[in-house]
């Protein structure tokens, strides 16, 4: 049995549930992928946390202790924020490691020159959990990019602002209250900002853009739109006409100019729209493509295990793949 | 650039979509695939009939002739029934190809022996377009596998069932009118048995099964309804409590017993209900599984492009990862 080397960077969801599920599963991994991961290293900001159940050795403050591990050969990375994470990723390909992230922020800036590097480098980038959570759209749009061309994207990208909108309609909550129930169960920070004005589910679209058409809009002339701006009385008067409202991402390539054209916003839908009975913490893409027609895709947008799920399966992806195939990174 | 052979298995519907698309996308699979993939041989009952277009010299009505083609790569089989396509594809495999298929009702039968096979001849077996259409349920769910265990499956598999009840509904069709509609439409044979009755839904659900739980359940022991017993006065007392006819295929594994429960029939479901908005031939498959929750995936449950698709998807798929690695089949 192969065994392989991983290193985690950061120790909260997305890092804890990396590690869980790396030992939960030991046995399936080396089933389904003939070898056995071995957690060793996790940078954290703080080494001396006492972490109920983990050999402490495991931590470190330094990311030069990540980089001075013997035969590292994969990277899980769940921090937060574009610095020091670039950084950390680019130094880790730069050493021959396979990433993978969950760092919308940090991709959707740096997405693209990481996997170039990469493909220099005959590693790999994995960033399925970097957007719509446990909903596999990275690796669909992937597949299917290899025989159709993508025309349009279009989703609910962030969990946090469709659970307040559906507690605003379903319990008829103000928003404050709503979302300091989101807040109560972790859905959304203590600064809830990034969810509530439309950045968040911005920086997933872009990520979507670089993969569907190639490229990124000028994130200038993006309009972004929040839910803050939504008041109870407007909802509640939706709700009476039977629609309801969405926070939708949605991007295409204009034909005449062939300029990428994109939008984030509230929307109001029907319920015969693919987005009406998507409530709570959910998310759903739907892909325009030239043969397969509309594809939709519906589920958790975020949560420990969705993410670590998604992650470990971009780990699996690179242990079937060699470097070679992947000409659409 | 390597050129790869391919041939054909029937030239109905599946048949011309593939040939469609390799043709149409010769230049963009050079790039995102590196290959340059030839159609060698096409298998017909009659190759004398004139198909506008297509150098007659392709056609063959002889599968001796498919396996005489020199370093034959790769067999697409879009016929329908079991024989003597199962025996086509275990020759092929035999020979040391690749096969993808479109054959519902062959794979659910004998796609586990061939898998078993293909997996000692170090070949690979793409079955995506069995089932769903053009909705990736396979890939999403070899994927996923590595990962999670899937508890449940569900969905809506007969895309002409589908039509059928959503034209009875809007339109308040009776369902003899209703099913005219989609012979006329090309969604329904002209014996339309096999969709109305369940019986496609059914073994579309045998081959989720298969996959999900590694076996079947005993095919006499699942229940199987079509929506042939549906009347227009259910349809519409349904609609008038703002309930819609779906027609569901499931399966779940019971966890006292570790036996597979399937059943197949008509469900009615309410708005918040993600089959609710899934209107006209479209499919849907939801997952349930461990770590990532429940996932749903929507899209034409059909159709030439759609099938050939991810069809050329598998093939892309195929040449992305060794065999070695592919412990899911």
């Amino acid at each position: 049995m192969t065994s392989v080397k991983a290193a985690i960077l950061g120790f909260g969801t997305v890092g804890q549930g990396i590690y869980n599920i790396v030992h939960e599963r030991r046995e399936h991994f080396k089933q389904t992928l003939g070898v056995e991961i071995e957690v060793a290293k996790i940078l954290v900001r703080d080494a001396s946390k006492v972490r109920e159940g983990i050999d402490s050795s495991l931590f470190t403050e330094s990311f030069d202790d990540i980089l001075a591990i013997p035969d590292l050969e994969v990277v899980f990375e769940g921090i937060v924020g574009e610095d020091p994470a670039y950084g950390y990723l680019d130094q880790a390909i730069e050493k021959g490691c396979h990433v993978i992230t969950a760092n919308k922020v940090m991709f959707a800036r740096y997405g693209q020159e990481l996997q170039l590097k990469a493909k220099k480098k005959g590693v790999q980038v994995g960033y399925e959990a970097t957007t719509a959570g446990g909903v596999p759209v990275i690796k669909t749009m992937q597949n299917l990019l290899r025989v159709n061309e993508v025309k349009q994207v279009q989703g609910i990208l962030n969990g946090t602002s469709n659970y307040i909108l559906t507690q605003m309609r379903a319990e008829e909550l103000p928003f404050d209250v709503a979302l300091k129930a989101a807040q109560d169960l972790g859905y959304a920070e203590a600064d809830p900002h990034n969810d509530v004005s439309g950045e968040d589910a911005f920086r997933k679209l872009m990520i979507l853009c670089a993969l569907a058409f190639g490229e990124q809009p000028d994130w200038n002339k993006v309009e972004v739109v929040g839910i803050d701006g939504i008041s109870s009385e407007q909802v509640e008067e939706a709700k009476a006409q039977g629609l309801r409202y969405r926070h939708v991402a949605d991007a295409y390539r204009d034909e005449a100019t062939g300029e990428i054209i994109a939008k984030v916003g509230p929307q109001l839908v029907g319920a015969d729209h693919p987005l009406y009975a998507i409530d709570d913490v959910n998310n759903a893409v739907t892909l325009d493509t030239n043969y397969i027609g509309t594809l939709t895709m519906v589920g958790p947008g975020a949560g420990m295990y969705p993410t670590a799920s998604v992650m470990m399966e971009d780990y699996a992806d690179m242990l079937a793949k060699p470097e070679k195939a992947v000409s659409l990174a």
